[in-house]
């Protein structure tokens, strides 16, 4: 990557101009005086605008024509050699910081142009200094990932790392995770790790931190605001409510889905408001019930991989279901129209599959309300076919719980009941 | 069925003390005068309401203690020979009401107990007779199914019934449809019938007509009102906007989506305020554009349903992709995370549907957004293998849109040109 990366036209004019260079620290005078971090651009990004990260860690675009001065403070490698090592406050809760990858935990070099997901202390604390004031933080990169690469071997990997600081000093352990499959992840944990003690969030950024409007410095603020402050535990997604700065949500982690490709406030609790809204530093509470129904802590970090979520919809090839079945599937979920149903062309292949004893599960495509099989004649044939309706669970969620089920038990009666159970909030009752 | 069908306990003892059957007409008495016809209940009804349709075809519950008088007015068998042949008032517009099935058209017949999903001209105006006010409805019963039921063939079957009445007289066309798969059935109707010179409504009812709060008088009012007013074309779908009888959503019928399992305001527009809103007999006009690109009717009834929706997360199983590629699939649509991505693991099979001429198109789980796949290293990686990205089509519709462009041809980049090419408002640009 050149100095002025993915500058071009007039914003690369006027930065050589200047003299400045991505990376570095600048004073400028526009409507107001800005102090921050001069940072790359992404290629197709206009050319009327320069970006600059500020000392809160929020980027803003500033519009090149309205720019009265431009001061430099300090180069790019100054920048790198004043990062020192950040010194621990006795008086302030402890935070441990788990990095997966994704957008959030993602770095610009500012020299060789590249995103190094590898996110430090030091580095943290650098872009979001606030941090520092409410907890210390400590860190460990478990790997790299975006998340559309996360795979149950990684829900494993991240389970058995938390699972070993039940016992430890921390107020909470905050996950940096790509934001595409997170709440598969929070599900996965909400479950494996049943009854931990400290509160676990997930956090994500819908846009990078490298573009003005990032939203990763005010997650990571909401969510280490939350975690010092939670009295309970649990397992959440903490990311913007909607588009303002005003409000970070806390989700419950078996209840939230990514409901947006792109809006900073993209997650959405379905059927209810946030279990927690973080405004101002001050933590508003609509949490209605313990998170998990145990009280002990009782990892049982297991998976099976061998259950299949079919989407049902006109024209689907019953012989599809029959492939998934040849396939040694231990358990299938429907993702069923309506209160929980599957065209009657179905019922022949899942005759076969109950014979089997595959463990078969309803959820509704409709995402928001619950299953109800006995409403409809056709619903109660496919109670009759051993399908069980799983009352308002996501079907994602299902899916994730279900795998996690018979990852504990190959037997269809138990993988029923852990299925039937409530865990960790994933249904109402 | 017996007379008291579904009432037990105080209510049974209720009716029989005041030698009311169901299906009599009678006059009651408690905060004000009620007058309707009493409702059979279903099985598991709470025993302390009597449930009465009223002349509006708006049913109430009734609770028995607050019941004042109770007053016969005419048995169910005087109310039958009372049906006459409607007749027709030559002023007003006229208006074809097909019957598909589902919960809209069903009518408990209340000397058998039957549900018969045979709708009349006379009985659906005995039962709305509001209706016979604002427009000349004439029926035709294309068939009887739950909308989980419905298959592509059925899809053909309206399409091509719908397609002989392009130069009638008629204002627009009424499908009463089950609302489990509605939004599949609108969307093929809208590409299959691109340009058909009237508008068509799909009209269901999330509650039964013979249970309290049904909402199958008031959506179809709403149809009725709204395409007797309509100045354009287009598929909509036309149902309750929220819980309250305020106002009926009139959505783009390529654009909407079953989003909750039994609420009546269970369709939404996806990304956007409903097309219309009809309140108090009044239109209120939220239409962008044209509903079709085209300016003349061109159908193109044809459907080919080998094609394959694809819900990527953690865990799928690439050789579940393989099995469907060896199926002699033509086209795949991906349901992918966020922007519109699928897992590394995928590559080398979707490389190999990629080489055998499979056309596969991205769209996203998120329901609600754009698929952009420039802006991460994975989405470009996936584009190289040659996915085109969907815009912000909704998974269910390009589903529907690929199995109809597909059934117009078997060439690849004549399928991706049908894709890309906006004809219902499918996707916005």
């Amino acid at each position: 990557m050149s100095e002025y990366a993915g500058y071009e036209g007039n914003s690369l004019e006027f930065l050589k101009k200047n003299t400045i260079s991505v990376g570095d620290s600048v004073k400028i005078l526009a409507d107001i005086t800005y102090s921050g971090i001069v940072m790359p651009r992404y290629e197709h990004s206009d050319d009327r605008h320069i970006v600059l990260k500020l000392k809160s860690g929020y980027n803003i675009g500033l519009e090149i024509a309205k720019i009265e001065k431009v001061e430099k403070i300090l180069t790019s490698e100054k920048i790198v050699e004043k990062n020192e090592k950040v010194e621990k406050n006795e008086k302030l809760p402890n935070i441990l910081l788990l990095s997966t990858g994704g957008t959030i935990a993602s770095k610009i070099d500012y020299r060789t142009g590249a995103v190094t997901p590898v996110l430090t202390a030091e580095e943290l604390n650098s872009s979001v200094p606030e941090l520092a004031e409410i907890a210390n933080i400590d860190t460990k990169v478990l790997f790299s990932e975006y998340s559309e690469n996360i795979m149950p071997q990684h829900w494993l990997k991240i389970a058995e790392t938390v699972k070993e600081y039940s016992n430890s000093e921390y107020s909470g352990i905050i996950i940096a995770h790509g934001t595409d499959t997170m709440h598969y992840t929070s599900s996965y944990l909400s479950f494996s790790l049943a009854g931990f003690p400290i509160p676990i969030a997930l956090v994500g950024s819908q846009r990078s931190s490298d573009r003005a409007s990032s939203d990763a410095a005010l997650n990571l603020m909401g969510a280490v605001s939350f975690l010092t402050k939670c009295k309970g535990n649990g397992v959440y997604i903490i990311m913007h409510q909607d588009e303002n700065d005003e409000a970070i949500a806390c989700h419950i982690g078996t209840r939230v889905r990514k409901n947006h490709t792109s809006k900073r406030g993209a997650f959405q609790t379905i059927g209810d408001d946030p279990a927690f809204l973080i405004v101002n530093n001050e933590i508003h509470d609509n949490m209605k019930t313990e998170f998990f129904t145990i009280k002990e802590f009782d990892p049982k970090i297991k998976i099976n991989e061998k259950v299949a979520l079919v989407k049902y919809h006109p024209g689907y090839n019953p012989e599809l279901l029959k492939n998934i079945i040849d396939s040694g599937y231990k358990a299938i979920i429907f993702e069923g129209t309506g209160l929980g149903h599957i065209g009657e062309n179905m019922y022949p292949i899942v005759k076969i599959a109950n014979e089997k004893g595959i463990f078969m599960g309803m959820t509704s495509q409709c995402i928001d309300g619950r299953v109800r099989m006995t409403v409809y004649e056709s619903g109660r044939d496919l109670l009759n076919l051993g399908i069980i309706p799983l009352e308002n669970m996501i079907p994602e969620v299902a899916l994730v719980k279900a795998m996690w089920a018979a990852g504990n038990t190959e037997k269809r009666d138990e993988i029923k009941e852990i299925m039937l159970k409530k865990i960790a909030s994933e249904f109402s009752i």
